[in-house]
């Protein structure tokens, strides 16, 4: 009963089994053995983007954070949700890898509106050389409460990006959560609603430790390298990261756990409603933040059920209710959930 | 016949086993999985250190960069050989990590001596405010070249270090090499010699990737885990690290697999001085520098040999010696280097 | 008719004086003439701090990064006011002298509240290695919209940051014109509350451009200095420096002078209070935030008044409101706010 | 007797006239003064470069590092001798401002050789991503060992750099005293030999601090401006620092300055000759690395004379060699000369 995170659960055996596979005699390092060659072609099909610059890493930290480096100068400001990773759960790295640039957040609960993304870059005058400079914005697809931004909602920002001429950074971390809860492409939920570059998730949705960072402009790819080697990312034994990152491409595996992962959250979702349990956000994706009474949550815990408490302490008054956030990842057993949802 | 680099070879059967084990269920993340218990009480066994601190990161660079930060501050400078890995092949890393710090060579083609060592320290007042201050001294175990400092060697450097009162970092990405060559535990080379940190590596010797940072001095525990997860080095799926590092040290396979390796290049060193090869650097460990003519380096890239030309091109004078880095990894077979040899 | 800032006004005849004695023969460099000493003997007085330690930059910026990155690590946060000068007005400088580590802000147009300010650092856990770690609270006094923090306000703040042990900053570019305005010591307005360092600002009230940074714990004094020199902020002729700060302390004049521009926009509200205008800050010092017609702003700016405007353009309907913020300085006189009073 | 350097002086009464005259009324803040324009029209003149982006700063290693900044990225390498002030006495000043770049230095222990320099950037390939990049190269001209580049060794060494396609910024600290020991313009010290940004020292030369940064490709203006900001070197009182270097240029007080501290150096070397000394370098301007006996040193010592013993100290044989660096400034009279020889 394992729903603290999509980042804990196991590899998929069909990654697992290109890895095994790659493990023969040696291949040529830092990105230049022949697998990479293979994901590189597979994400350009993918993304319809015959073009794009394609490389790997092995975290989403790391992701994000050199994919926005590239797009921001130290003297400017990264746009993003109160909420993002980048600025929560990053110890700084964006700040770090960005050469001391600045985080400015978008007041918000969840998604990023387009009116609050537009009064953060209209605040910070371009001809004022003494305001942080105007930078990226950075969107979490699926948000980190769980939401899924429309197709619609992504162009009310990226047009608000693009009035403003500033680039756009997506934080997929959860990219496959994302385009089968919307049903949409890789294309229409990224370059073509101008999305500059994207951190492709494959860690938490079936992978060992994998992100793809995706250029549609490929005049990145040169610093982008430099900026992985410099960070400690460029992997002598690459091939072990290709590896990964085929076998999550082969016959849309990613399309297929990230809605095994949707299906998991919708059917715990649905459990915990009939048991009378609210929402906090609604769940998109493959997230949830329940609500429901604090006698429940004492007896998952007792029987080691695992999700975070999300506003407050286990001790306290029996039937006042207490939110959790929880995660289905691809692996959960539908056997699993209704052993969590049979002790409500 | 693949003599490039170490870092190019396959994992060894044992640790891919035991990734492979790893792979089930759900596991605590961040390094909080049970397999990481297991390896820390292991590397304090092996190190003879019961205090040690010890973390698990995916490359060399980020070992080195890391571990140098968490003892250099920004208005620092680290002392390092000329040749050594973070000055030479780290593109600013170990300056990344380090907050701008700079690095500062001591004058050599492969180990640093106690003298320029010396010299390099003293030439750096603590005491003027305008010059970079005294930072850590780094010594690469096997070195760039090659080569092995024997103990006493060791000795004089750390002697320096000690008298300026300066820590010591060992690059021990060819750790287990060295400690083979000189047939002594890693404690007699490492903090019985007053090292304070070592990069332990793993990646070149039989592993996918990973490395051990261990802090002997356990009170730089907390801010190199911050150092960590800010460089986005912190692994969620970490038993995957945890899970190689495992399998490298059990039955100590890692000294195994580097006896090996040491053996694969003094059988190769053999077979070229006996075809008449001089070397550039006495090779102590699984790394040679031959020289010898220019035809035969023709011949060998025709039919395909790896390893990296040294002071020339393939193109010139026939009878011209030309010089070769050639590294031996645990996986090379003696036929393969037979083969090789039938070439001269 | 110059009210746009007290950055643009003449140095006092006092200091002036004191940087043409300055200016005879040779002076020991970098902070080692003897007016640095007198210097710091004179502001351990007035701030009946007998151990602090004492430094000199030429801006307020300067002073306020440096002061902040010796109690700021890189994977800390700042917190300050949504609208602190640190935030809004020096180009991501605090980032970059504190190592790319994040500003925090407390949302609030004016003060900081400590209800704003327990939240913010009660949402950053020591213990959550993901998060950015707590780091300095930075205190704006006079604030960047003219109010003026009582003392009880000030120690309901640090009285915050000391419940969790977080070191406490103070911006006081302009300190002399709220300790005025409060009728206090330094001492009260700083050490006493719990203030760690403070910037000390002369050049808005009578200087060229020189600011003290007091350390009230003087461990901070060799780190400092060697921060100052690195940021290239250390003065070779430093005698200059110690000069204006020498002629500022003298006889109190930054009492003066904070007096007489506390005066002069008190003179001004008033004038402008009887002329109907309403204010957006109740002005406590020289700042003030009027609001009146834009007819009477169009005569201003025809007249070659200076000063900006902080709500709207110039051009728009003849009889809506329209906000100006305005700052006097000491040099002001009563007859050139008469003759700006005249114009409404 | 004050020969420790040329940054301990005064300011040139013509400088500190022109800084009190600017000291009326009030002035727009932040490089808007019209006394800029003035300087900014009259740098351009003075180095025939209409188009030439000109800024002031008020510390040489604030022009150096903000000038590199400029011209090098994060992940390459600064050439420059291995004497050269950002290397030895900037407190890693430049390392900072170019965001952890790295200095590679040239062995020398004066002047740089293009063979040295050539060597240098050739190990670093352009094309390999693990090695620090190539960056810009910087010429310290007068050297730290008071030597003078001839236009030749200078055009060998642009050569070079241009040969590589890298920029070449000129630490002109000292930039005047050079101009006149060749007797050569401006121009032909820098843009006409391929130097893209040139440090336009005042401070040592009868300035109280200031240094211009002249950018001969316009096309760098804003980011330094940026970066100026951030680094906290942007001066509100601005026309404090326009002043200074508006009563330098004003008649050609730089030139006439540099050539009294040349001729009194010169004079102070031929007194030095007279009396038997040797010299480590040959004086080309107004630095002196003279050699005389110990006991010689003590006698002026006790007497008061200021200057720094270069390899040795006071205590030793009285017979034995002890060599001094001594710098003369614009204001040391000849008689003060005269009365320092007359203890030899």
């Amino acid at each position: 009963m394992f729903f603290a995170s999509d980042n804990a659960g196991p590899a998929h055996p069909q990654v697992m089994e290109r890895v095994i596979a790659a493990n023969t005699d040696h291949a040529m390092p830092y990105g230049n053995d022949p697998i990479m060659d293979e994901v590189r072609a597979e994400i350009r099909r993918v993304f319809e983007a015959p073009d794009a610059a394609v490389y790997l890493v092995a975290t989403g930290t790391a992701a994000n954070a050199l994919a926005l480096a590239c797009y921001c100068q130290p003297w400017q400001t990264v746009f993003c949700s109160e909420v993002a990773h980048i600025q929560e759960d990053e110890c700084n790295a964006p700040e770090f890898y960005a050469g001391a640039a600045k985080l400015t957040v978008i007041p918000t609960q969840d998604k990023m509106t387009p009116e609050g993304l537009q009064a953060a870059i209209a605040a910070r005058s371009p001809d004022d050389v003494h305001s942080a400079q105007r930078g990226p914005v950075s969107i979490t697809q699926v948000t980190e409460r769980g939401s899924v931004h429309t197709l619609d909602e992504l162009r009310a920002l990226t047009d608000v990006a693009k009035a403003h001429s500033v680039p756009v950074h997506m934080d997929g971390a959860r990219f496959a959560n994302a385009t089968e809860a919307l049903n949409c492409t890789p294309a229409e939920m990224t370059w073509k609603l101008g999305v500059d570059v994207v951190s492709f998730g494959g860690t938490k949705n079936g992978c060992m430790g994998v992100e793809a960072v995706v250029f549609f402009d490929p005049t990145k790819a040169w610093e982008f390298e430099l900026r992985r080697k410099r960070g400690a990312h460029l992997f002598s034994k690459h091939r072990f990261l290709s590896a990964q990152m085929a076998g999550y491409l082969q016959d849309d595996l990613w399309r297929e756990t990230a809605r095994q992962a949707n299906a998991n959250a919708a059917y715990l979702a649905e459990g915990l409603r009939k048991a009378g349990a609210a929402f906090l956000h609604k769940p998109d994706a493959n997230m949830l933040f329940p609500r429901f009474p604090r006698a429940i949550h004492r007896k998952l815990h007792e029987v080691g059920a695992k999700y975070y408490l999300w506003d407050g302490p286990l001790d306290g008054p029996e039937d006042s209710l207490l939110a959790a956030r929880m995660v289905c990842d691809w692996s959960i057993s539908k056997e699993r959930i209704d052993q969590f949802l049979s002790h409500f």
